[in-house]
């Protein structure tokens, strides 16, 4: 982790997000001026001491997974929060209502901007552009933390297995996944033995193979996916 | 359900709601002399119809729960509005980000304003107390959000049974609650048939007692709630 104070390069990320460009004026980067930019590789952990309630957050490269814990050990990513989008968990710990998170772990090479807390009222109330964004990230992550909720609700474990490495795959291209039994546990809020199981089952059927820290999809392993998307589509028409 | 126009009933129920009764000044008395007053009795569903992106709804007494559908029929209370809280359903219509609920369910008798949506953006600028009121509402709902992934994600059904028991119980002071199986299932996204099975087992292990339309919590059925939540207490320390 490095923390820097408003760097140009930071100041250009800015520029290359559709929402957040459009805040202008002495204000704003009198913000930017007193914001900090922190920078993480991909799976590093944020140290949580700076989660206090004296600044908000915007993510303006990578992402962060937001890692709630449970007693028997399992942790679960509840949330992600994208490039160009304001951290809500932030802002709960400005209205006093913080979370007990377990840990806030990178996505991609992230880089964030932390701006101090007296600027959020006061930026919301003289720019529209920062309405509309704040707005924007609130309303997204509502969404889908609704889509999240309905999935662990009504969707099956193994489907949801399915859907996590279909995703990676579009993502990256790739049909050989690098990628952890505990990872997919951590996303799924599951246990690694469980999801172990389930994949060595997948993996009877012929559908993947499993290696060291490696996941190879087969071509039928698409195939049946977006077959089964086509006619889940289908029927709810 | 009946809408009207504002009425000086909604106005002093207003006055009741701590984070609203500091906004004040003109722009708020043209908002709420535009606004329409809905009310709905217990159970009763919010007509589907209104839901556009033409307002915004605040709840000033009772509740709405929101309802997700799955393709096999269950149905899951995923989120909850409650007096004194904007409805953020309401805002992601207003973002064009339409999220598809099944149902929206009044509980207990429900009063709702739906605001213009031209008044938003105004308020925003306009009224400290009003951005406090919308952030607060937006943070809430947030917290509500992961507390119930992570109740989904990772405690068991029969606990979840239980607490919605206690929880009623509690709420309401009887010991006789007036709750269906079917009424439980919504609440967990699960399905009447799975939730019946489980409280029979609750019947034959004497916490409890099954009858017609309500469910008859033993004295046991608390201690050993209580004494659970004590010790999971406990253990988190």
């Amino acid at each position: 982790m490095s923390a820097l104070k408003m760097t140009s390069e930071a100041r250009s990320l800015i520029q290359d997000i559709p929402s957040l460009k459009q805040v202008r004026g002495p204000l704003w980067n009198a913000a930017l001026s007193d914001a900090m930019v922190i920078r993480h590789h991909h799976g590093e952990s944020l140290d949580p001491r700076p989660m206090t309630n004296d600044h908000f957050s915007i993510v303006i490269a990578g992402g962060m997974a937001v890692r709630i814990g449970c007693d028997d050990g399992r942790v679960f990513n509840t949330h992600k929060v994208r490039a160009g989008e304001m951290c809500v968990l932030s802002l709960t710990m400005l209205a006093n209502q913080p979370i007990k998170v377990s840990d806030v772990v990178a996505e991609g090479d992230l880089v964030l901007i932390r701006i101090p807390a007296r600027y959020l009222d006061a930026l919301m109330a003289e720019s529209k552009a920062f309405r509309d964004f704040a707005l924007a990230s609130m309303t997204s992550c509502f969404v889908r933390m609704v889509d999240l909720v309905t999935e662990v609700a009504f969707v099956r474990l193994p489907q949801r297995i399915e859907k996590t490495l279909y995703e990676l795959s579009e993502t990256t291209g790739q049909n050989v996944l690098r990628i952890t039994h505990q990872d997919i546990a951590n996303d799924l809020g599951s246990s690694r033995e469980v999801i172990s199981r389930l994949l060595k089952a997948m993996e009877r059927d012929g559908r993947l193979k499993l290696g060291r820290g490696a996941i190879t999809l087969y071509p039928q392993f698409k195939e049946a996916y977006r077959e089964r998307q086509h006619s889940a589509a289908g029927n709810s028409n």
